[in-house]
């Protein structure tokens, strides 16, 4: 028997069902469940995504046995619908989808309205009594698929050849809307339409439905490959060999009269996760016309505020409303997850065209995965297991001071909420470009299209004058988490003038604008921002987290507000205080400097006396803070070049400032100069060749950890040496430490437990971490490091080639954002392993900006790490993987059983 | 019982013997060994080097039984010597010595004639019945135990104080030389002596014979610890923890009349090897006069031209002569090996002071190994295990033409060979000062001293117008495989001058000249140099060699040139062929800036075009000479950046030839600067962004070797992946040759079987190698690089602390030296393995620069390596280690069973 690449749905059956996804991609898999449990979905089948991959493996055939198989579900069809395809006295009318295995929304193609022909076209007037209808669907017809088959394009600077004869008419007629036309002008439009693609290609436009069909098939898996759906997948890790299924289904229109309608609904609202009905429709309209933000849509009910003039599909159709809201019901009891459905009304009856997840903005997701506990709908580690840890960092970046000043432009619709300050501009490549050169950029678009989502992503914020809440640019917003304000219809955009007009303003390029996705507010200039608190529904959430997880989660941070806020944010410890920054603080850079350029140890000791009173404070300041909590401290780590000035002008000044010879710094800055400055004299190298620094930074700890303790605090450091490669370095720095930290206890009479340890961030240091475990009571994983010297590969230089590695499939994943398991991981597993098997309660943690991304998270619980560390803003995430790790590996140790 | 710390020698008995030269240091054991054998030897004991480890651990205190073991051995001395310490009428005296486990030549204090006082200098005149050599010993001693036990020296800018008594009562008695002093000025002087050091340090001079015996002791073990040893031990990586053992011996004398002598010899001559007699005898002197150079010393024996007024000791003594060249038999057969001696004739008897393996040229290491295989003393086996790699290094460094013109401006002794062309400098410190900053010198010294040993280690060669073949300078140059021309009379050295004047010439500071060490000759300026032969005895040992290793041995080689002369040398192949230097060439370079300066693919295809039909004749010409033996091909591996020009006036210069704007080479060098290069755009990375360059060259290489399959040689190419992570790296690149492969060998209808492989240079390549022998026909271990990421070491850089690093015992080798087995070679072990997991047939070889260093190459030999890869002259270096490797192996397995 062949292999069956066909599904069929609709009448209360289906062949699939929601679980094959893969196979039958979201929407199909979907289509399939919902028409099993008795929700009205117009019948079709799936051709499966093992054909889109056998087309593109085949150099573009099919399988041999799948005409018959589409034949056969072509007949399914006719059967439920009652209709034939091509008959023309009661002719069938299909549309064809892309369905990916995720949503991939508007990036690829569609053909609608296949079928229609001279003759079948008669049918359709008999059995609908519109003629303007009719012909308003074939004109629609032949020009997207002359556009989207045939092939059919304006060529560049050219306009669209179908909408010059569209003009054309309308300037004959003397009419400027589509509406105006009647029946006879879209009869011409059609048979105009087909004189064009003929003379224009050299053949005919198809008069047969079968070949049509076909023709619909190819063009939608062909569009798998288009630039901008290859562009989508790279933003969204998609990877390509999973090619997308594809859903032929019958045509029902929501634009056969007032009886007619077609919207999209979530299941509850997802911007807020409140639980209401939200959506919006259009009566008369086809879907298409929702999603595109032409018209601006009606609410469905009136559970929010809305406009004095709306009318809501609750008033408008109410029986219909009722149906609708017990499929509502019916969806969220059986998928237990907020979803995103299609529908459309034809002729008095409700059809449901899809359901999907919904996608919600973070503050939904929490919102709604607390609620559904509430609700007795999924248990709290569902709840856990649902929110998208990428998707919190939403909640955790500054928000609006709510004290502050602001000028509120225009308002909008509230399309993706957070708080976003940029410079205006109206293009996705400028918006490109800009971010490249390090502007923070606001894209403003009178509406957005699938070509826009680079320019979107490079876009701290959104802004466009057109389109509803389900609108391209809210969806693909939401998507990326970024804020966006939608369907500002106060703003008049220009794009020549590359300037927009509001309130009597004209804001130009460049200008600056803030942009509120909570309130959908457009603010004048750039207004100020505070951090979020964690608390309500989150709060309540981050506490299941907490009780789930293993391991633990500490911050980077190396000032006393850093911690703080990292304390707010649920940090359990420092595990990386950097020493370095402290010394660029003030005045002490002089110090610093002075000990640089010192020619001896003597020199180098004077100016280290300075700064040492300097870094004690320091440190006292983050202990008191972090009272009672580990601090882990780096010792210093940058090459000392780093602390020099570079240009002449700075040179000078600093000679005058030292009272030396200009030609003294230019040569300690010529002596200073690496080749490999990554690979030099940095880290403990450093405090071998100059202990005395090392004695001071260890003095500036001990100094302080005794004074916090003699105020009652209790102080708990953890002395980091970092580039550890060989452990005779660890050996003598440790000696270092540990000595002054007998002398500092003895002076200042107060004990104060400590622990030394080191970076783990060399191969070296992986390999031989058995013998470095003899020495350092802890090991913390430098990512960042280890990354660049496993792989051979400068952070700084690789943005040359690594996006085209990424491209190219060489790597999967930028290592430097997601840890390279296979091969940076194996060496941190190793050095783990090793460590212990000489300290078996060796405490392990990790302190590179893995140590805030998730699938890094989960790796780290994996190999059995004690603690991961990352920035304040990121502890949310780091605490939510962790406890997800949890649950996935409970998971596959049940599944394993 | 207690420890045993003292081992008695001499009358036919010793508790000690050869093998324990850990524990009594190899003067001590070999003492013992030649007493033991009925070698006269005076009676003395050795204290061991337990006692100098337990001296430096406990703050120089001594293990309580020690003194009561130095007693008993003193008795035992006593009775051989038929005299007694510190008894006034028949006095023994003592010397002491210190012996570590490899000698040190004079980097250790010694002290003399212990047991001389007031009262035992009446027995000792009653002794010898002559009162000025015993006056003279004693104040020798009390100036010598003043300085070396109780610390008198000169303040800075003093004379040596002792000295300054010496010259006030020689200008009193108006003579010049030390001779012309009577007993009574000696006697004069001894009280004079003891009464500046009372003065000094407040303490009377010592005249108990045992307090000055365990001052002597102590002074002795604390010169373990002086700079000038620490950095000797530095240099030749002697472990500081072994400490050293310590002979108390009886003074014997050769300076008690003109029946007493003393003499240094070897076995055999330690310059070429050969098989007869060598050595150098004072009469009337003490054994340091003739190490130290002052007095001219004279031959042993005519076995070799001599000067005309040379007097033998076989003339002069032939009893003594008689007796000491049975000795030298009897300690050849006994040690099968050759000897470096030292006696003394105490008024007509002869007395063994020490017999040590003697140091030799690499000739003469070759020459003896060979000759004593002939002799039947040793097996081949023995002899390859015999010979130093790191010695036969001079052989194999080039020689002068003997056809160039030279004007000779001296002759000397021939004391170290080889061809040494520098520039003069008088200071061992300029020396080291001048190397640093790239320059070659030549040290020229009236005599040397310990204290110029790092000067003679920066020096290409040493010339020295005292001393003989066995001074200071004669004997250290020949460790350090150094080129020495000692004693030459001719040449009058003014260091105040900075110049020396010869042959009615001044040669000054910085002027060249070259020394001929095997000649003796001085040489005016800079003689040209050629590549020496490798055959005679040498070529004979390299045959047993090549029949004992199993590692294939190749070159690493650029050119036809290098090529040939690897093949000379013995390479089975070449391991590395470096494709970019041959971009340099001549106009080469124009095409390559024309492809880097282009802006697309196209330009770039043109661009190698130009260069296509060059490499494929370098490739060519290399084949043809390797004729069936593998070429290892390295595709592109630089940064691109490195073939452009970066100065303003080279830029504008292109810019002219190029005929494009100078910005456009500036901006193109400003976007490929990297900050780090060594881990930047180069490698594969290059080929994989421009597979042009990767297709290029693969069309070059099987051009060429088509070409060279039709000419009716065998071309044998492996084409080698440089900077390979990720095996999809590899997979891409090995898909471009592949194509190229298929294509140029049906263009040329030839067939040439080829490999493409990788280097393992990177630790992710190393870790993840598994995966990367799925593709990979060999893997080439790149342990330059490799070293470098691992350690995240910039070789470029590291100058600046690795040296400390050494110095403070952090790494016991330079890693870009010796491979660091434990780190570096951990990963390659770990390469290999999993390699072979994947493809047990796997080739895998090693072309970083270890590959000609010995202790890396017997590391690659004990992991199973296939080959090992060098640069040419190191060849014969890397398959005698690989020989000696399979010995070690042996002896290894059989000692464990």
């Amino acid at each position: 028997m062949a292999k069956k690449f066909v599904y069929i749905f609709g009448g209360g059956r289906a062949d699939g069902s929601a679980d094959m996804k893969n196979l039958l991609g979201g929407k199909g898999a979907n289509l399939a469940e919902m028409a099993s449990i008795g929700i009205p979905v117009p019948a079709g089948f799936t051709i499966t995504t093992e054909v889109c991959t056998a087309y593109y493996e085949n150099e573009g055939k099919y399988p041999t046995d799948l005409p018959k198989q589409v034949n056969d579900a072509l007949k399914f069809i006719e059967e439920q619908m009652g209709s034939r395809f091509g008959n023309p006295d009661n002719p069938l009318l299909l549309s064809v989808r892309s369905g990916a295995r995720v949503s991939m929304p508007g990036m690829m193609d569609t053909v609608l309205n296949i079928g229609l022909n001279d003759q079948t076209v008669e049918g359709m007037i008999k059995k609908t009594g519109n003629p303007r209808f009719v012909y308003d669907a074939y004109r629609r017809f032949v020009s997207m698929y002359g556009d989207v088959v045939m092939g059919v394009q304006a060529e560049s600077k050219e306009e669209d050849p179908f909408e010059v004869i569209m003009q054309e008419r309308k300037k004959q007629k003397g009419v400027t809307q589509d509406l105006e036309l009647d029946e006879e002008d879209l009869k011409w439009l059609v048979k105009e339409f087909k004189a064009m693609i003929k003379q224009r290609l050299k053949v005919d436009f198809p008069e047969e439905p079968a070949e049509q069909l076909w023709g619909g098939i190819g063009a939608v898996f062909s569009s798998w490959m288009v630039p901008r759906a290859v562009s989508y997948r790279e933003l969204h890790h998609i990877p390509g060999d999973w090619g997308t299924a594809l859903n032929v289904q019958a045509m029902v229109f929501g634009n056969m009269g007032d009886d007619s309608a077609t919207g999209v609904a979530f299941t509850r609202d997802p911007a807020t996760g409140e639980n209401y009905f939200y959506g919006e429709y259009l009566t008369n309209a086809q879907g298409e016309d929702v999603v595109a933000g032409i018209r601006t849509p009606q609410p469905i009910n009136r559970s929010k505020p809305v406009a004095p003039d709306a009318v809501s599909l609750e008033e408008m159709m109410p029986g219909i409303y009722k149906e609708l809201d017990d499929i509502r019901l019916k969806l969220e009891q059986h998928y237990k997850e907020m979803e995103d459905i299609e529908f459309t009304v034809q002729q008095g009856k409700l059809w449901m065209l899809q359901t999907r997840t919904g996608k919600r903005t973070a503050h939904a997701a929490i919102k709604i995965a607390h609620d559904m506990v509430q609700e007795g709908l999924i248990t709290k580690k569902e709840a856990i297991a649902r929110i998208d840890p990428d998707q919190l960092d939403q909640l955790l970046h500054p928000m609006f001071d709510p004290e502050a000043e602001k000028e509120v432009l225009a308002k909008g619709l509230p399309a993706s909420p957070g708080a976003a300050v940029g410079q205006v501009v109206f293009s996705a490549e400028e918006a490109e470009e800009l971010r490249d050169k390090g502007h923070q950029v606001i894209l403003v678009r009178i509406e957005t299209s699938p070509d826009d989502i680079r320019g979107m992503n490079a876009a701290e914020g959104i802004l466009t004058a057109r389109g509803g809440m389900t609108s391209h640019a809210a969806v693909v917003a939401r998507g990326m988490g970024k804020c966006c304000v939608a369907g500002v219809s106060d703003i008049n955009v220009d794009y020549s003038a590359e300037a927009f007009q509001v309130a009597g303003k004209t804001i130009k390029k460049m200008d600056w604008i803030s942009l509120d996705g909570s309130l959908g507010e457009v603010i004048a200039g750039k207004v100020p921002t505070i951090i979020p608190k964690v608390g309500g529904d989150f709060g309540t959430i981050m506490k299941w987290v907490d009780e789930v997880r293993r391991l633990g989660v500490r911050t980077n941070a190396d000032t006393p507000h850093d911690a703080r806020t990292a304390l707010e944010f649920g940090a359990e410890g420092i595990g990386l205080c950097r020493t370095e920054h402290m010394f660029f603080e003030g005045d002490r850079i002089d110090a610093v400097r002075e000990m640089i350029l010192s020619s001896d140890r003597q020199g180098r000791q004077k100016a280290l006396a300075k700064i040492l009173p300097m870094q004690r404070q320091d440190f006292e300041g983050i202990f008191r803070v972090m009272d009672g909590l580990p601090v882990t401290i780096r010792t210093l780590d940058p090459p000392l070049h780093e602390f020099l000035p570079h240009t002449d002008g700075e040179m000078e000044d600093l000679a005058a400032k030292m009272q030396v010879k200009v030609e003294a710094i230019k040569d300690k800055v010529d002596s200073l100069y690496e080749a490999n400055p990554m690979l030099g004299h940095r880290g403990c190298r450093l405090g071998i060749i100059y202990p005395e620094i090392t004695a001071m930074q260890a003095r500036a700890i001990f100094e302080a950890a005794c004074q916090v303790t003699k105020e009652g605090k209790k102080a708990v450091p953890e002395i980091m040496i970092p580039l550890v490669a060989h452990v005779n370095e660890l050996k003598l720095q440790t000696e270092i430490v540990n000595k002054v930290a007998v002398e500092v206890m003895e002076e200042m009479k107060v004990k104060v437990d400590y622990l030394v340890g080191t970076m783990i961030e060399l191969p070296r240091a992986a390999v031989t971490a058995d013998r470095i475990a003899e020495v350092a009571d802890f090991f913390s994983f430098g990512t960042n490091d280890l990354t660049q010297t496993t792989f051979g590969l400068s952070r700084d230089d690789a943005g040359k080639f690594l996006p085209d590695y990424v491209k190219l499939g060489i790597l999967e994943r930028d290592p430097f954002m997601v840890l390279d398991q296979d091969g940076v991981g194996l060496l941190v597993r190793m050095g783990l392993e090793k460590g212990r098997q000489t300290k078996p309660e060796l405490k392990v943690g990790i302190c590179g900006e893995h140590g805030g991304e998730p699938n890094s998270v989960e790796f780290c619980h994996s190999i059995g790490m004690d603690y991961v560390s990352c920035s304040p803003y990121r502890i949310p995430i780091a605490r939510l993987a962790a406890a997800q790790a949890v649950i996935r590996e409970k998971q596959e140790i049940q599944r394993d059983v």
